[in-house]
């Protein structure tokens, strides 16, 4: 059986890219693919005790930078070993919202710690789980920060999303750099509708599935 | 006015270390030295959060050794910047329960993650925050075992306290073997009495504390 691929969404909060994995697992689901989706921080129970702390903890706001990105690669180190590398040697799709492209992005550019650090770290806590795919959710900082603030409130924003502009200006600038790098990539423009954007994952996505026992090329998203 | 030492002590469950750390600070308050004692994991609000975790956690036995340690490491990172730091520049002296030896020994050693690795993550965690002085307590696994095994009673035991025997021989020989390494190392058999282990700790503490302004010689442990 060929093997199924690791699909990672990345982008700068408010992209839309929660929305989009939802769009990808629906249809695959309606094709019959077995696939585990999992998120990061977290994914797991040591993963969301990590979350918790990391973006919903009031006492955590004077975190380092340093511990910051360790405890994300925590996370991810637990993420691999517990639920990714069992999924994929059981023969499913693996469809993740963020992954180490996250802590390139935020912790590496955006918080100016080392990138070769990071990258170190990275690979310390992925080992050799690297995804086949990963869509970029390309917007601009405004668009991206008006659709965050309107989907918070009431909620408290977590400690990402209480960032000044500036930040997010990097952390856009920071993804369309990183996308330019591998092969793996896809940047996709977000400020379009929904439905433009899922047909677009699709177009790129359905190449992966082809060859798949029992499923005939599948058709695109209505 | 001369730079207070940093002072870490280190060894096996079991081997008396707390009660060592307790002495010492006694002891440098009755001279009127400015102290911060602290612990790890653990010593911020971040840091014992990670502690619980770590150690404290039934539905986190399946974490990744991985995890593990870049979970110490991010206690660890923190400590480094919000305690040990901040007390070293405003001219006191530092005390810790364990510090970054204990992951060389445990994580390096004992769970046979690369040396190298767990080198590179430490000095990450620390920067230049490296300690004048560490006191390895030096003791057989036998006793160590019997001493832990007592003092939890009825407690439940931590995720580290229910490691098999020969995890903890592994942790008492990789302990002697790293005291050899560098100057700042003190082995001292633990063994002995409280009272004979605090006289020798003070014997190797005492040069530090020597050149303080208005502190005459200190007197030994009564």
């Amino acid at each position: 059986m060929p093997q199924l691929p690791f699909i990672t969404f990345e982008g700068s909060e408010g992209c839309g890219k929660s929305t989009q994995v939802q769009r990808l697992v629906a249809h695959l689901e309606s094709l019959g693919v077995p696939i585990v989706v999992t998120r990061e921080p977290g994914g797991t129970f040591i993963g969301e005790q990590i979350r918790q702390l990391l973006q919903y903890t009031p006492e955590a706001g004077n975190m380092a930078p340093e511990a910051e990105l360790l405890l994300f690669e925590a996370s991810r180190a637990q993420l691999v070993r517990e639920v990714i590398e069992p999924a994929r040697r059981e023969g499913r799709c693996v469809i993740s919202d963020r992954f180490y492209d996250s802590t390139t992005v935020y912790q590496g550019v955006a918080r100016r710690l080392e990138v070769d650090i990071v990258g170190h770290l990275n690979r310390f806590a992925v080992g050799a789980c690297v995804p086949d795919l990963t869509f970029v959710l390309d917007i601009d900082v405004e668009t991206a920060r008006a659709r965050m603030l309107r989907r918070v409130r009431p909620a408290v924003p977590d400690r990402m999303e209480q960032e000044p502009l500036p930040f997010y200006e990097k952390v856009c600038q920071a993804y369309r750099a990183l996308a330019a790098t591998e092969a793996r990539f896809r940047l996709l423009k977000a400020a379009r509708s929904i439905e433009e954007i899922a047909r677009d994952v699709w177009e790129q996505a359905a190449p992966f599935f082809e060859k798949l026992e029992n499923t005939a090329r599948p058709s695109p998203v209505a």
